[in-house]
């Protein structure tokens, strides 16, 4: 399958509009903080949510209002979290149903979702003076794509959005997505916030577990703190506009579509990985030579959530050692004597540990690779012919700045 | 039991003497490196190790001399871990081969440790040579004990020493201890480097029994970084000198020499939580309300680990809506709507949250308590009726900078 780069976000695929704007729930006006999204006609829909025990009240409306699946329109906020509140769950649903009247739609089909922080009651206020207004700026082109893109970023320094076109059965698909994230970034089978919308034509059944096909090693693969958000939720909308015949069992055209959500997914979530709390450097670590797909997973997944490891990352500081130490006590099996440690980035590439000691190595090339915006971390375990990669940030002043006094 | 706060710390309970001096591993000739404890005869002895698989070659050979449940001589090196070193074990051996020649004892009997940087060869000259110094330098006083007790520092900014005295069926038993620790700190049934001493008479059996007990609730609450270390260990010695009964069964004088014991693992834990790296303040987070133990140390745990909490704790930041979050993920069941939460200091204590939801506060008196060098975090899940307490420290710059650059 090729994927061909598109302009647009969640307007490239057709069938959807999006517009962004500032409502009031941030002093900062020039900050938009209201997003909306809505397709044509109802879209087969499909969700992941976080798997946090105290979960945001718009992911309990969302959940509910996806189990049919089926949706229509996506209203974000960013700002406010809408979680811990006693009312949190009435202000959700009457956000539902102040959109759904606008559009003339059931409040069935509208996906609620809120980032910010928690436990401060949400301003309702703004938000319904928001939706006509939001309905009026609707539009299909790569700058109403921008404008919801940058209205539900948060701490994000940059707007994370995607689009892909590539051909099913004859037939253009495009899709894309919008996500954000900066902090509290730990999925666990759920993810931050991320809206996909697609033209293909396909069911709600399939989609869904598409959706969980290329959400478990993209997202659920990225850690810059360790700490799984109350608010995280991915959704992806399908119209059917590309006029490809409904995909409505596993076969050649559902693995394409898969895959092809797979690349957005990976996409999206290095983008949140990269623009992790007061990062410079975007990591990637590839455990390779691991017996199972999911041991990989546990290994890559400790190095790139190791403090230590992240820290000295920061400082261009090959100490390799940490990594072991990672590996050593994710909580699988394996043979610290056969594992083989590089690092590499755009500068090259330099081996530090084999067979699980360290070999002699020039500290100044080290430094040199290490210094680079995108460092790989190659680790190769000699014992099975599974891997994994993950992705994550280093540890910085910024991180610490930032989160001490994040509410002010 | 009546415990008393005495001096000496591992020299204070009878027959043992201990000695610190620099050898030449750190190049920095003012800051000692290597530690020698030696008790007069052979010792029940007991330890408890790191659980990461990557572990260093001092921890296996510890091990294995501790099989038979005796020992008679600790030997501990700092600024270098003999982790991932291939010829770590003959190193190790040969330094217990070193210390028994000059001692006149088995080197089965002779504890080794090493705490530093991984994955550089271990100088051996320099540790061979301290040996017969360290002899001559073996005292049993104050001087002696704190000798030691800096020697095994690394990035620790105090040392860490606590010694206790007690009653036991009319004899006084004394027992004592030195750790170190500050950074890779996230014991897992096993802890950072501690060294006990005690002049208790008790069988080998029962001494490790009481000192895992001792571990589970103290050492093992702990939490700087979530790196669970490569060189982890805590040992003791008991000498018998105190003249009690020997304790070979369960009973009243073994439940007395365990809590003594537990306390004085408190008190050693509590000193590294409050020395984590970069750390301004200790934090102790207590979760009351809990159905089981269990449940309520992982919840603990969860909280004291949070980075977002770490950040905003360095900040005075009374941001409660992030240790409701570290409650979700921890991965037991929980009632968020159950859930109080209240922040605590010498300056009073503030309630801040109410069944799961968010209460108005006075953000000046939370301010004014949360400045403070020990913050308590109170929090009830009102669901049962045990509880657990885990200690850590805030996420600071100086965390950032120490490991951003540890190997220079």
């Amino acid at each position: 399958m090729k994927l061909t780069e598109i302009k647009g976000g969640v307007c490239a695929a057709k069938g959807f509009r999006a517009a962004g704007m500032h409502c009031g729930i941030r002093k900062n006006t020039s900050k938009k903080d209201i997003a909306l999204i809505v397709a044509d006609a109802p879209c087969a829909a499909a969700g992941v949510y976080t798997q946090n025990k105290v979960f945001a009240a718009p992911v309990g409306v969302t959940r509910a209002h996806l189990a049919n699946g089926y949706a229509q329109a996506v209203i974000c906020n960013s700002g406010n979290a809408n979680t811990c509140n006693s009312d949190g769950y009435a202000k959700a649903e009457a956000t539902c149903k102040a959109v759904a009247e606008e559009l003339g739609i059931s409040p069935d089909d509208v996906i609620v979702a809120s980032t910010g922080v928690i436990g401060v009651p949400l301003p309702l206020e703004p938000i319904l003076s928001a939706i006509r207004p939001l309905k009026h700026a609707l539009w299909n082109d790569e700058e109403a794509g921008d404008a919801a893109a940058t209205a539900i970023m948060t701490t994000d320094t940059k707007k994370k959005e995607f689009s892909y076109s590539f051909e099913l059965c004859g037939k253009t698909v495009s899709l894309g997505g919008i996500c954000k994230g900066s902090g509290m970034i730990e999925p666990n089978m759920a993810t931050m916030l991320g809206f996909i919308t697609t033209d293909v034509a396909i069911t709600p059944d399939l989609l869904q577990k598409a959706l969980r096909y290329a959400i478990s090693d993209t997202f659920n693969m990225v850690s810059v703190d360790r700490d799984t958000s109350t608010n995280d939720m991915v959704t992806v909308l399908a119209s059917g506009c590309a006029g490809n015949a409904l995909i409505d069992a596993e076969g050649e055209a559902y693995e394409t579509f898969k895959s092809a959500l797979f690349l957005l997914c990976r996409s999206m979530a290095m983008a949140i990985a990269a623009d992790g709390e007061g990062a410079t450097r975007l990591l990637e670590c590839t455990v390779s030579g691991v017996a199972t797909h999911e041991d990989a997973k546990v290994l890559a997944k400790s190095v790139i959530r190791s403090s230590l490891v992240k820290a000295a990352m920061f400082g261009a500081d090959a100490n390799w050692g940490r990594i072991l130490c990672a590996l050593g006590y994710a909580g699988v099996d394996m043979d610290p004597d056969r594992v083989d440690v590089s690092f590499r980035s755009c500068e090259g590439s330099i081996p530090v540990c084999v067979d699980g000691r360290g070999i002699p190595f020039d500290e100044d090339i080290a430094k040199k690779i290490l210094t680079q915006k995108i460092i790989y971390i190659d680790v190769d375990m000699k014992s099975g012919a599974d891997y994994a990669t993950a992705w994550g940030c280093d540890l910085t002043y910024e991180y610490v700045k930032i989160n001490g006094d994040y509410r002010s």
